[in-house]
């Protein structure tokens, strides 16, 4: 489709920044989803750069898929989460960015996620894959806990198990603890035969590298390795106690959103696991609905 | 003096890399310190191409101090003593690094530091400034231990405590833990009135950055607080026990070096501080003799 029609139905792009990746996805509320884009690494912590890229990388994808030309950009009213963006100086530098959109709705990555979950509606998410971090919003009521990053924060996360496991295992392989099932196959898995071999791939690294290992972890404390289990349990005791403050401000919906979310259920208290409900869209659409309201307000 | 007489008297550069500095003396046996430079950090975990830059701004500067020019670069000998060269890629990069030097030799950091620290002679050094590692030398053994890096081991260093600290603080003011003085005082050092206003100053920084609120964190636990108290008490321990294990190869010197030895020492096993000898000289120095043990050995 050409944008000669979006005078009269306004195409709105969702874009859903992370640690990871940066996800963007073309809506229209009379056609759906046009066309979705994925690009690198957009999380304004690390760098506000290489965040702008990422958002016009994913939406000149998105608009490629959806058989639009990258003209069409200025055409578009964006909805963008971020992480960081509650940081004064970051959002001064993401508010006053000369973005090619015709206009630009900024919030946190937890906000969209949240209003992505509950399909536009109240709720609660609490997001747990490579970090860690919990949302609710409740009329004017509004709840963010954790969300520091890699490697100050983000208890529980898969990047937060990774780092505890490494240096668990380390220390047992220096003589400071005993060696157990963990600290065997964290070499394995780096194909090393001591520390320096794991340090190797692990040091100066991203939240990234480290998150890969949290299967490992969540594996060897299923089998019943103590250093592991202790590391899971910790973690998954705050993402529990997380919920339980979310809880507080009585949202009608919960989930859980991110890699590790469905790994974890196993650890977490029963009472958090009861009130856990689907994801409804995701993150992008939850962008979408957030630019929707925002553009809808002005108008 | 000119490089003329070097045919006669060789002159050594040692150099100590480090994740803060890179230090240089110029050194000859017969006149003792001719020059010294010091440069930005030189830590091959954290990126070769600035360990190289680095060493050569150090020697230029020492050169400069000298009252030598930069062309007599390539008629020193030089001894280097760097993080990280156990590595296998990075030692075979180091090794194959086209460098300016007559001749070149390198080491671990550790090394350089614990032959400088005991005037050339066999001893057990700590280093806990920044980061934290031990090393041990007699006859035929020599014993590494720790140092592993940011964030994932270096307990007990600056960089360690101040993570720590960093992260109880965030999970106190997010209402996980009770607050107490170590997060108020972290507030007010950053001037901040909320987590985020932390998270903001050390999101995505380097170890030096963690390691500026040591003396603070130490500070807090000498007035009685219970989470800083837990946290020194943790990361003391560990170098208690880093001390112990290498005394088991009968070190006849012991030394602790770094900025964090001597305000950790109330915190440290008293058979630990009863052993403790001064550093008789700088890891650059120690480089300078590493330089000349492996030169003569070549002659």
């Amino acid at each position: 489709m050409g944008l000669n029609q979006t005078k009269i139905q306004q195409v709105f792009i969702g874009i859903d920044g992370g640690g990871s990746k940066c996800r963007a996805s073309l809506y229209s509320h009379e056609e759906g989803i046009l066309g979705t884009g994925i690009a690198g690494r957009a999380n304004p912590l690390h760098g506000l750069a290489h965040t702008f890229e990422s958002i016009l990388a994913s939406t000149e994808l998105a608009l490629k898929d959806a058989g639009m030309s990258s003209c069409d950009t200025h055409e578009l009213v964006a909805g963008v989460g971020l992480a960081g963006v509650n940081v004064p100086h970051l959002y001064q530098e993401i508010a006053t960015w000369g973005h090619p959109f015709k206009q630009m709705f900024v919030t946190t990555d937890l906000h969209t996620a949240c209003i992505g979950a509950h399909n536009g509606g109240e709720g609660a998410v609490i997001i747990t894959g490579t970090g860690s971090c919990g949302y609710a919003h409740v009329g004017e009521q509004s709840l963010s806990l954790g969300g520091h990053g890699f490697a100050l924060g983000d208890k529980g996360s898969g990047a937060w198990l990774g780092l505890r496991a490494a240096e668990q295992a380390l220390l047992a392989l220096d003589g400071f603890a005993t060696q157990t099932l963990l600290s065997e196959r964290l070499l394995a898995h780096f194909a090393a035969t001591d520390a320096m071999g794991i340090v190797e791939h692990l040091a100066g690294r991203s939240s990234s590298h480290y998150a890969r290992l949290a299967r490992l972890v969540l594996q060897c404390a299923q089998e019943g390795d103590a250093v592991a289990r202790a590391i899971v349990e910790e973690g998954a005791a705050y993402i529990s106690e997380m919920a339980l403050r979310l809880f507080e401000i009585d949202p009608p919906r919960f989930s859980m959103i991110g890699g590790l979310a469905e790994p974890l259920l196993p650890w977490l208290a029963e009472e958090v696991v009861a009130r856990l409900a689907p994801t409804l869209a995701p993150p992008e659409i939850g962008a979408v609905y957030f630019a929707t309201q925002e553009f809808n307000k002005l108008a």
